[in-house]
């Protein structure tokens, strides 16, 4: 297999190498220009930001336990490039060792990572260098308080081009169980590609629509002759609830007959979505409207045409969690050793660096781990 | 202190001893009836419920870990007389604690509660006698998810008349940060009392009252000479967001200025909006629909007119964040050992059967804690 294989596999010794010696020529440039700032460093690359974001001092992003004035956002958290966010806490701490292990990063045998946003006991935050993995609870209103300061986060800390990844679970729509779905666009249960938000009483719509660039470059990480399931590309109903919204038999209320339910998800199929979730339209719409690339791939847990209730063994359902997880790692791992483009790419500097750094409310302590173990 | 203060202490031995009495009396009653069951397990008495629950063989509670083929709901769950809920999992289980204490009961000094939803990776949920403990997370779908599967939980349990409140924090509007505000109606932000869900694209809104005697039972255990702080009832604005939704200057996004936040929340103030949370619409809603008595018991951790991000020190917010808890396990308490009419109670069976209850994936595993402590 070739650096450029479609679907890459752990980090090859050459690409490693030539990370590597891309680093050691940008220090090189860096120590010849002496004490001069890297001019990349100096703002975030995110847009149409609240103007008085530069005003809160110290900004605290209550539900994520951090403060800017007791954690040093730009050296924490500056090496930020991927943002992988999904439902539970213990999904996404799983998901953090499986990333770090992916992209060839260790961490100290002495040491774990750290819930860096325990403090806050909404929501979870492991980091694992150049990504930040977060679970976000159950619907939209959650996901939004997270993506606020995440984005936030990546304000203060001057992050270049995050790119922000949900990895979920969600019931299809016509396709197999097991099948992983990367949204084209959310879209709501009236089927418009807009998140609906109230503001002082009054109805405002954001567009959801998601990168198409990004959907193909996952897309592109699955291996359809190797792996065991279909990854498919399209559109995603976002309900804001489990049971009726997502016309489910079996909440406590159902006032509706099993024909209209058979008739709404079949018009559902007929109109391209392909699977339905409840975080994705205040996923779109947040990060687009922060210029931030960003991407919904889940895993379908039940074929909704076919049944209400999810009676897979939790052996099977943990198996299909992993695949959205798989090729986020993939890709992730492609953008981090395989862009022919990136000439002077920032990321091996978490090889030296570390793997994982730790924070709560002390500034900067950054947990330091070995360098990259090479295979 | 009477048996019939206001704000009641400790059960009384004299309380405790004529709540065994009629424990007694019961048991000797259904002894003579020999095998005759009673006629009270019969059914739930919750209404307006999905009519086909009784065909799903098993019921799946998904996000909750529990099936009834593996749970023996009637028994485990039977006896649930108050449904606490609120945001995090760390203070539904100190809240769990606290009850138990507050009510006197007392657990196996081997033991400790167990998470019974741990298996659903969601939410947790404790068991102390006849109260349940849940976290709902944040937004009305997250706790829609909760509240259908605990209504559906309390049908298969068949239980009588069971009291659901959600103990929380909230943003103040015009009210003394540490104030305990009840609310009388959720409103929306377009201040109408009722929640919308989307259901096959169309709105459908269900009304979203509260029930006013519970507000008035839970805001009698208060003491204005003893509590440090004030409680008052008012109206609850349930927001779908945190930032923009809320009027706030601190997200990530804000396209107001401070006037316009000023006259919105001038106008709520003037509606006679108590404060701001994220949850009471799809609470008061779902409840009212079940035909269940609910409440919403929220502390105002700041003063929305005087400002957005909250500075209040981790030590004084924990405190804060006890009140509501106080009031309820007052009103439980109260309930329990207190009700004149309460001729026939059951809620004794609990101090002589144990504590706590806690099961996964097993039928019926209760955990046998001592009698109740007498004080």
């Amino acid at each position: 297999m070739t650096a450029h294989a479609v679907w890459p596999t752990r980090p090859h010794p050459i690409a490693i190498v030539n990370a590597q010696s891309r680093t050691l020529a940008k220090l090189v440039r860096q120590m010849k220009e002496g004490c001069k700032k890297d001019e990349e460093a100096k703002e975030s690359t995110l847009c149409g930001l609240n103007p008085c974001l530069k005003c809160l001092q110290p900004d605290i992003l209550y539900h994520l336990g951090l403060s800017t004035d007791t954690t040093d956002f730009p050296k924490v958290f500056g090496d930020v490039r991927f943002v992988c966010m999904g439902g539970t806490p213990g999904r996404m701490e799983n998901f953090a060792y499986y990333v770090m292990q992916e992209i060839g990063l260790k961490i100290n045998a002495a040491t774990k990572l750290r819930n860096i946003s325990e403090a806050g006991q909404r929501f979870s935050l492991f980091k694992v260098g150049p990504v930040l993995c977060a679970s976000h609870g159950m619907g939209c209103p959650s996901i939004s308080i997270l993506l606020h300061e995440l984005i936030k986060m990546m304000y203060h800390a001057k992050c270049k081009d995050p790119v922000f990844i949900r990895i979920g679970t969600s019931g299809g729509i016509g396709v197999e169980p097991g099948t992983v779905i990367i949204t084209s666009e959310a879209i709501d249960g009236r089927l418009n590609p807009a998140h609906e938000i109230l503001v002082h009483g009054v109805s405002v719509q954001h567009a959801s629509q998601l990168d198409e660039s990004l959907a193909d470059e996952i897309k592109m990480c699955h291996d359809p002759c190797k792996d065991t399931y279909e990854a498919v590309i399209g559109r995603t109903l976002c309900a804001h609830d489990f049971y009726e919204g997502q016309s489910r038999l079996d909440g406590a209320f159902c006032e509706y007959t099993p024909e209209m339910k058979k008739t709404y998800l079949e018009q559902l199929q007929s109109q391209e979505v392909k699977n339905i979730e409840m975080e994705s339209l205040a996923f779109a719409a947040l990060t687009s409207r922060a210029n931030i690339r960003g991407a919904v791939v889940c895993v379908a847990i039940l074929n909704r045409l076919n049944g209400d209730q999810i009676k897979t063994p939790h052996e099977v359902l943990s198996k299909w969690e992993k695949r959205p997880q798989e090729l986020v790692a993939r890709y992730i791992r492609k953008s981090l050793y395989y862009n022919e483009n990136d000439d002077d790419s920032e990321q091996p500097e978490d090889e030296t660096e570390g793997a994982a750094a730790g924070t709560g409310a002390g500034a900067g302590d950054t947990q330091k781990a070995p360098a990259a173990e090479a295979e």
